[in-house]
C-alpha cells in the first residue's frame, strides 16, 4: 500500500500546508489566461488547456518525484503538437481534438514506458546546447505562429514559412482595433517582464512586493483588455477576434475516447512528442532539484509525466508537459509541496465549473502577446555566445539544431542537434592531441616538450595519445609516428604513452601490431608505458602483447630510466 | 609536364623490365576466367568483363597509388553492381549496360572527388569488424547468386531470399549435366585452393611450383570445361549454358555512352557503389604496402581508382575496383611496378582482337564454381572469431554487418554496420570507467584502490574518471561522487583526476560547475589534478575556474601532500 501511496502524502509536513494551499489557489489564477493561450497555440479550443490543467495536474502529483514542478500546457508541447498534428487534421476540428488525444496517450505511454524501463538515461543523447538550440528554435516558430493572430489576419500556410508568406501578404488586411490591443499587450508585457522590476525598485517598492506585482501583470493585462472588449463591445463591432463560449458542466468536462486505430497515423509524432516531453521535463526537473537541494529520480520523473498525458488524453486530449513559466510562478508563490498543485488543480475546476462566461470575451489577440512575450524570453542567445566562445563545436550544435528547427521543423532540427554533437564528438575522437613527452628535470613527471623545458633521451621517442584507440584515429597515430621516424632515422625506440587511452579496439589493436611489425623492421622497438588495468587485460590475451618488439613499462619514469641505461651502454 | 606523368614511368627501375612483362602476360592469362566470371555476375555481358580489364587499368597504372594493385572486375563491386542496378532494368538487357556504365561514370567521378578533396580520411569512418562483415556478408549473397547457374536452373527474384526460394524450388528442374559439370569444376577448384599444396609438398614438390600449379587450377579447369563442351557438343545437346558470342572488333569495343539523365537514378547507387568501393581499394592497398614496405596515399588511390571508374564507364560500362584475387597472382607472379598492369591489359587486349572464339563455349556453371570458390575464401569466421574474443562490441559489429548484408542487403547491411560501431562507441564513452585512486606507499605513483595496496587520505577522495567527460557521460559521474559522499558523511576533499580526461564539453563544464556549487553548500571542496594543457586552456575562461571550491593541483602528489597537510593540522 505505502509503494502506492506517494511518500509526500504518507509523510506530508504539516507546517507547508498553508503555504501549499495559498500557492496553489494563486498558480491557478495567474497561469489561467496562460492554460488558455497555449490550447490555441496548440491548435485545441479553449477548455482543452483548463482541463489539461486539472486532472493531469493530480496524476503528476501522485507519481512524478519532483515537489514542486508544476505540470500543464506548456509553449513547446503545444508548437509540436500544432507541428505533427496540423498536417493530418484541420485545427480545431473535432478530428484534430481526437488527434491530439491520441497523441496524448501515445506519448504518455511512451514516456511512461522510458520509465518503467529505467530508460531516462536516452535523455543524455541530448547535450545542453542542443536542448538550449532547441527551445530557442521553438521559440522563433511560436512567435511566427502567434503574429497572425495578434494582428487580427487570416493566414494560413503548410509549414512555417509558407504561414509567414501569407501573413506579411495579409498584412494590408490587418484589423486596427485588434492590432492595437495586441501591440499594446505586447508592449506592456513586454515591458513589465523585463524593466517594471527596476522601474519599481527605484521607486522605492520593497523587493518581494515587486516581484509579485510583475507576476500579476499578465493577468492583469488580460482583464483589462477583455473589460475594455465587454464594455465597448469590441468583438461584436470591430472583429476582435475573442475565445469564445467554453463547454460548461458535464459536456465541458470533454471527456475524449482516443480512437486506437490512429496508432499508425501518429506513432511517429508520438515518439517525437515523447522524446521532446521527457528531454525539457528531466532538465528542467533536475535545474530544480539542483537549486532547491533535492533529488530527483529521472525515471520516476517519467513515469509521472507519462501518467499524466495519458489521463491527458481522456480529459480535453492536449499533452502536457513541466512548464517553465508555470513552475516559476509555483515556487515564486510558496509551493513546497505537490499539494500546491494539486489545489491549483481543484482551483481550476472550480473555475470551470462556477462559470468560464468570463472568458468568452477574452480577446485572442492579447493572448498571442502573452504567448510571444513568453517565447522571446524563451530564446537564450547568451547561451549561443556562451558556447560559442567555450568550443565552436558547442556553438555549431547549438546553432545548428536552432537553425534546423526554424528551417526543418522541430523533429528534423533536433536530429539535426543530434547528428552535430555526434559528428563533432566523432571529428573530435579521430583527431586526437599527440604530444611527444620529455623529463621534467629532476622529477618523475613528463610533460609535452613543446609547452616545458623537459630532458629527452637521443633516439628515444615519448609519445603519448590524447584519446583512446579506435578504428576512427589509429590512421592519426600511424601518421603522426612515420613523421616522427622519417624526420629523425636516429630514432630506435619509440614509447608510446598510454595514461589517456582507455580503450583499445579490434581496428586499432590491428593497426598497432601492423605499426608495431614495421617499426620492427626498421630496427625501432616499440614500448608501451602507462597501460590501465583494463586495457591491459584486455590486450594480454592479443598476438600484439606476444610480438611486442619493445617492453611494457609501469611508468613513464620506469621506462625513461631503462632506456637512458641503455643508451648509455 | 613531370606532374602528369607518373614517377615509375619517369624513374622506372630497368632491372624490373622482364620480370614485369612476364608478369602481367602469366596475370591476363590467370585472370581471364575471373573477368568473364565477374561480369555475368554483376549481370553484364561476358566482354564487358575483358574491356574492364583493359583501358581501366591503364587509368590506374597512370593515376593510381600502389606500385602492384591490380585493378578490374572483383567481386564485391560486381555483386554491388547487381545488387543496385537489377531493380532498375533487367539484367544483360542494353538499358541495364547502360545503367551500369552510368553507374561506373558517377562512382567515378565520386570516388575521383573523395581523392581530390582529400576526403580519403572518410574511409576511416569503418572499422575492420565493419568491413570484414561486410565483404563475409556480400560472399554469402555471392554464393547464393550462383547456385542457380552452378545447377543449371531458371530461377529469378527481387531480392536474396526470394531468389533462394526459386532456386530451391526449381531444383527439381536441374539439368544433370550442367550440374555435373559445375559441381565437379566446384570440387576440383575448392580441393586445389585448399589441399592440392599440401598434397604436392608431401608428393616432393618443391615450394615454389607447387604455388604456380595452383595458380594456374582456375585456367586449367576451365580449358578441360570448355573442351569437354566443344567435344562432345554438350551445349548442343544437353542443354550445357554456355556464354556465348563475344562482340569482336569495332564493335566488340563495347563503346558505351553513359546518359546523364540517369543521374537522378543513380545517384544514392552510385554514392554506395563509390563509398564501397573506396573502403575497399584503400583497405586493400594499405595492407599491401604494410607487406611490401611501401606508403601508399590514399586520396591518390582514390583518383587513380576513380578515373579508371571514369574509363571504364565507356569501355563495356562495367564498374571496377582492386580486387584482392587477382592482386594476389600479379605479386605472385613477380609483378614490380604499374608496367606489370599495363603488360595485362594490352595481353587482354590483344586476346580480344585475336579470337574470342574459345571462350563462346565456355560453360556457365564452371565460372560460377570459381565464383563459387572464390566467394568461399572470402568469408572470415577466423576475424568473427577474434574479435568476439577480443571485445564483444567489435563481434557484434561484424556479425550484425554481415547478418544485415545478407538480410537487408547490401547498403543497409553496411548502414548497420556504421550505426552499430557508433553506438558501442557512444555507449562506451557514457559508461565510463571511474577508479577511486590511493597512492602507493613510498611512490609518487597513484593507483586504483581496489586494484593496489595504496595509502589514502581520511575524508579525502581522489576519483580518476577514464573518460573525455562530455554530455553523455557527465551523470554517470555525478551519479558515482553522490554514491560516494553520500556513503561517507566525512568526505570533505574530492579530488577530480583529469589525467584521463581529454575534452571537457560545455554540457560537461556546466554540470561540473553546479557539481562542484552543490558539494560546496555540503562543505565539501572540489579539486582537480593533472589537467591537461589544453582542457585547462579552455577551461580558465569560464565560471568553474572562478567559482572552484578547492584548487587546481599539477600532480596527484601535490594534491595528496598539500591535502595530508591540512587534514593533519
Amino acid at each position: 500500500m505505502q509503494r502506492f501511496i506517494p511518500h509526500w502524502i504518507t509523510h506530508y509536513p504539516k507546517q507547508h500546508f498553508s503555504s501549499d494551499v495559498l500557492a496553489g489557489i494563486v498558480t491557478a489564477v495567474l497561469v489561467l489566461p496562460q492554460n488558455l493561450a497555449y490550447a490555441l497555440l496548440a491548435g485545441l479550443p479553449p477548455q482543452a488547456g483548463l482541463l489539461a490543467s486539472i486532472f493531469p495536474v493530480i496524476a503528476y502529483a501522485l507519481w512524478g518525484s519532483s515537489m514542486t514542478q508544476a505540470v500543464g500546457p506548456v509553449a513547446v508541447t503545444a508548437i509540436v503538437t500544432f507541428s505533427v498534428l496540423s498536417p493530418l487534421a484541420a485545427p480545431f476540428s473535432a478530428e484534430y481534438v481526437t488527434l491530439a488525444a491520441g497523441l496524448a496517450l501515445f506519448s504518455g505511454i511512451l514516456v511512461w514506458l522510458f520509465g518503467v524501463l529505467k530508460l531516462g538515461f536516452l535523455s543524455d543523447l541530448l547535450s545542453r546546447p542542443v536542448v538550449s538550440g532547441f527551445i530557442s528554435g521553438a521559440a522563433v516558430l511560436i512567435v511566427i505562429s502567434q503574429l497572425k493572430v495578434l494582428l487580427g489576419l487570416d493566414a494560413h500556410g503548410k509549414d512555417i514559412w509558407q504561414l509567414l508568406v501569407a501573413t506579411l501578404q495579409a498584412l494590408p488586411q490587418l484589423k486596427p482595433t485588434t492590432t492595437l490591443i495586441g501591440a499594446a499587450g505586447f508592449a506592456v508585457l513586454l515591458f513589465s517582464k523585463y524593466f517594471m522590476g527596476s522601474v519599481l525598485l527605484r521607486m522605492g517598492v520593497q523587493k518581494p512586493r515587486t516581484d509579485a506585482v510583475v507576476r500579476l501583470m499578465p493577468l492583469v493585462v488580460v482583464v483589462c483588455a477583455t473589460a475594455a472588449v465587454m464594455v465597448l463591445d469590441l468583438d461584436l463591432h470591430h472583429g476582435v477576434a475573442v475565445v469564445g463560449a467554453i463547454g460548461q458542466g458535464g459536456s465541458g468536462m470533454g471527456f475524449i475516447l482516443p480512437e486506437v486505430s490512429h496508432i499508425g497515423l501518429l506513432a511517429l509524432p508520438a515518439l517525437s512528442v515523447a522524446f521532446i516531453g521527457t528531454v525539457q521535463n528531466i532538465g528542467m526537473a533536475q535545474a530544480l532539484a539542483v537549486k532547491r537541494r533535492e533529488r530527483i529520480d529521472a525515471n520516476q520523473e517519467l513515469v509521472g509525466l507519462g501518467a499524466s498525458n495519458m489521463v491527458a488524453a481522456f480529459c480535453g486530449g492536449m499533452p502536457v508537459g513541466g512548464g517553465i513559466s508555470r513552475t516559476a510562478v509555483n515556487v515564486a508563490a510558496g509551493a513546497q509541496t505537490p499539494l500546491a498543485s494539486v489545489v491549483a488543480a481543484l482551483s481550476m475546476l472550480l473555475i470551470l465549473i462556477v462559470g468560464t462566461t468570463g472568458f468568452t470575451r477574452m480577446p485572442l489577440a492579447v493572448l498571442a502577446a502573452s504567448i510571444m512575450v513568453a517565447a522571446l524570453s524563451m530564446v537564450d542567445v547568451g547561451a549561443l555566445r556562451r558556447a560559442w566562445r567555450y568550443d565552436k563545436a558547442d556553438g555549431v550544435a547549438l546553432l545548428g539544431t536552432a537553425l534546423g528547427v526554424v528551417v526543418f521543423g522541430l523533429q528534423w532540427g533536433i536530429a539535426l542537434g543530434i547528428g552535430l554533437s555526434l559528428a563533432s564528438l566523432l571529428y573530435r575522437a579521430s583527431t586526437p592531441h599527440i604530444a611527444v613527452m620529455g623529463r621534467i628535470v629532476g622529477t618523475e613527471h613528463f610533460r609535452n616538450v613543446e609547452r616545458h623545458g623537459v630532458e629527452t633521451i637521443a633516439g628515444v621517442v615519448f609519445l603519448r595519445v590524447d584519446e583512446s584507440l579506435f578504428f576512427g584515429n589509429l590512421r592519426a597515430v600511424e601518421a603522426r609516428l612515420s613523421a616522427i621516424v622519417n624526420h629523425d632515422p636516429a630514432v630506435h625506440d619509440v614509447v608510446l604513452v598510454m595514461s589517456a587511452v582507455n580503450r583499445v579496439d579490434m581496428t586499432a589493436l590491428e593497426a598497432l601490431t601492423e605499426i608495431c611489425e614495421d617499426l620492427g623492421k626498421r630496427s625501432i622497438q616499440l614500448h608501451l608505458a602507462e597501460v590501465k588495468g583494463p586495457v591491459q587485460d584486455r590486450m594480454a590475451r592479443t598476438p600484439l602483447w606476444r610480438s611486442l618488439t619493445g617492453r611494457i613499462h609501469l611508468s613513464c619514469n620506469d621506462a625513461f630510466e631503462v632506456l637512458q641505461g641503455s643508451s648509455d651502454s
